[in-house]
């Protein structure tokens, strides 16, 4: 049996039990709620995670890539929603899928779009199931749930034969907020555009049978969701120190670290060698403007205990700094020996996640499986 | 043919015309100064691309994992060098590619690891070639070349049975400089510190014969490197955002961009969306403390041509914001239509390119090549 003791380092290590709690928590909320729930796949990548957010009950999955529809349609996922705007150079892959038997959704949030989907959809006799994207928070794309588009847009959608199937939306702004009061106001605001822009559709007498919209955070805080047929959120499966900051976790409750391995000592810094770098933890900072800076990750010995402030403090790309706050501590070395094995928790569990090929999935009995992810597009 | 228009997006190209002529600058500027070159493939982690270092006159490879040096070995590399710190539960690994006949060269700069070395060595029979990393600069890791324990380090190895091969070392804090006067600097100071290790070695009556030194900035910055043997460089290869801020290369030098496509507008506020986000481009933001903040990149058009004063100005996981300078450009959606393909350079190539299973080598006559790139550990 192999053993944590045994793992080449660096590796992606998932807690199945705090991941379970964790899918279990959302799931929860969203069944009280009285929403579907359909997870973004684009954090795990991986198929053993989403089948374990369909036991739990969610309907449908989200993916970021057509590579990732691709291969969880290969793997027995039916109902996708692909939520990153469709431009022409992709709908014969859209199209493909399709024909196979997969019920995609494609977004637009503009009139070019739009049109180019119902040319091709006409050209090659396909109606396409397209969603409208809302902008709710102003962060990215979308259509504002009140500009006159919304209608022109849906209107050559529908009238051009293609399958209206309702709005979608996505607060992102909510990863810069960190009081309970912020994010359930977020949460409100992100449901409200996404409801109006579906009264305004119906009132054309247009479809708009799904009204989907979420974040993690948003999911976790919204209090009512009247309106809403389905909810969407990725991160909250693992958690990670940007969600911790945000708080909506705590760090207990990350399910994604990376088991590393001490390396060397630079006693007269305090600072312990590792061989989780930059490519290990990926370069994502997002903890560096948030109310604690994490560095690279936080610091858990190899059970996953925390260290309180010791923390990945800098980081080349196979190299690591750990230190831990104030002085540096001269006997660094003796804390942790060359080859002792410490486990770091994330700032951000997407970008970490995409830096592996595998994750290795650790049992409550402690034994492991090594569970591919997928990798570029 | 395949072409640039069909491929795709988002994907990462390589000039090939640029990277051969980076990699001739380079290896042009070793002859000139009388040392072997020993490139970093931890940039590229691609097989044709460390051919055609091979091929310009480099000597042996640098790899920063046993992945590296695994796929390389089996491609054909023999002379490789391992650049991180050795631990013991990574000596099995060595010792199988060594039992190959791959003449791998490990680095210690602790009593810790070469006691483990050399107990393992004997254990197995293995002469391993070990050579003694340098702190020439505090930035990381190495042995100072003025400490007692280098040659303590250098007799457990020497009495012990293994190959003292030499000293190493990699003035990473060349990366925080942006003068010619300052990296030259850089480059004497980690020419004078490798060498003082090696003479105090040769002195105490221990072998060192190589004196390996180098990252991109100070290699093309060292004015002489009397008493070194080789030097070391990676990214010079495809060059970065971060490397024109430092002053080693101008943008049209970059030779690595990643390919995308316009999916949508915020004409308000003067925002082109892309499909580019920063799983195309890394979270890496190396620029942000330099002279120039290039967001998450420089843009040009599907050419290759510089777009100056547009940059990726903001990243999620899938979609780019790019927008100009200044005030909003309320035109952005005549200027980049929906399907627009641009090209946009990254602030650090080794982190971009990890992102991707493989590169689109674009050959001075238009023909693509998909070349394969190593992924993880």
């Amino acid at each position: 049996m192999t053993t944590l003791a045994h793992l080449d380092t660096p590796a992606a290590l998932i807690d199945l039990r705090q991941m379970q709690a964790n899918i279990d928590r959302m799931q929860a909320r969203m069944n009280r709620l009285g929403v579907a729930f359909r997870p973004h796949v684009k954090t795990s990548k991986c198929t053993p995670v989403a089948r374990a957010q369909q036991a739990a009950g969610a309907k449908g999955i989200t993916v970021s890539t057509l590579k990732e529809a691709n291969a969880f349609f290969a793997d027995g996922f039916n109902d996708i929603l692909y939520a990153v705007g469709m431009v022409p150079a992709k709908l014969p892959q859209a199209l493909a899928l399709r024909r196979q038997g997969c019920q995609l959704k494609i977004i637009t949030d503009s009139e070019a779009s739009s049109a180019a989907i119902v040319a091709f959809g006409r050209e090659h006799g396909e109606v396409f199931e397209v969603w409208l994207e809302i902008d709710s928070d102003g962060h990215r794309s979308g259509l504002k749930p009140d500009e006159p588009a919304l209608l022109t847009v849906a209107r050559t959608l529908h009238h051009g034969g293609m399958r209206l199937g309702g709005v979608m939306t996505h607060a992102g702004s909510s990863y810069e907020l960190n009081t309970p009061e912020a994010l359930t106001a977020m949460a409100a605001q992100e449901r409200a555009a996404c409801v109006l822009a579906a009264e305004r559709l119906r009132t054309a007498g247009l479809p708009c049978p799904v009204v989907s919209i979420g974040s993690t955070p948003t999911a976790l805080a919204a209090d009512r969701l009247v309106g809403v047929t389905e909810v969407r959120a990725g991160v909250y499966v693992f958690f990670d120190l940007v969600m911790h900051n945000i708080g909506v976790c705590t760090p207990s409750e990350i399910a994604l670290s990376v088991l590393t391995t001490v390396i060397g000592h630079q006693a007269d810094k305090g600072w312990a060698i590792v061989d989780a770098g930059w490519m290990a933890m990926s370069r994502d900072r997002g903890t560096q403007k948030q109310q604690q800076d994490f560095g690279y990750g936080q610091i858990c010995d190899s059970a996953g205990q925390l260290l309180p402030g010791y923390t990945l403090s800098s980081a080349n790309q196979e190299h690591g700094i750990v230190s831990g706050q104030g002085r540096p501590e001269a006997d660094i070395a003796t804390r942790f020996p060359v080859g002792t094995q410490l486990r770091i928790l994330p700032n951000h569990a997407c970008a970490t996640g995409a830096q592996y090929p595998h994750y290795q999935a650790l049992a409550p009995d402690g034994t492991l499986a090594c569970w591919p992810r997928l990798h570029g597009w």
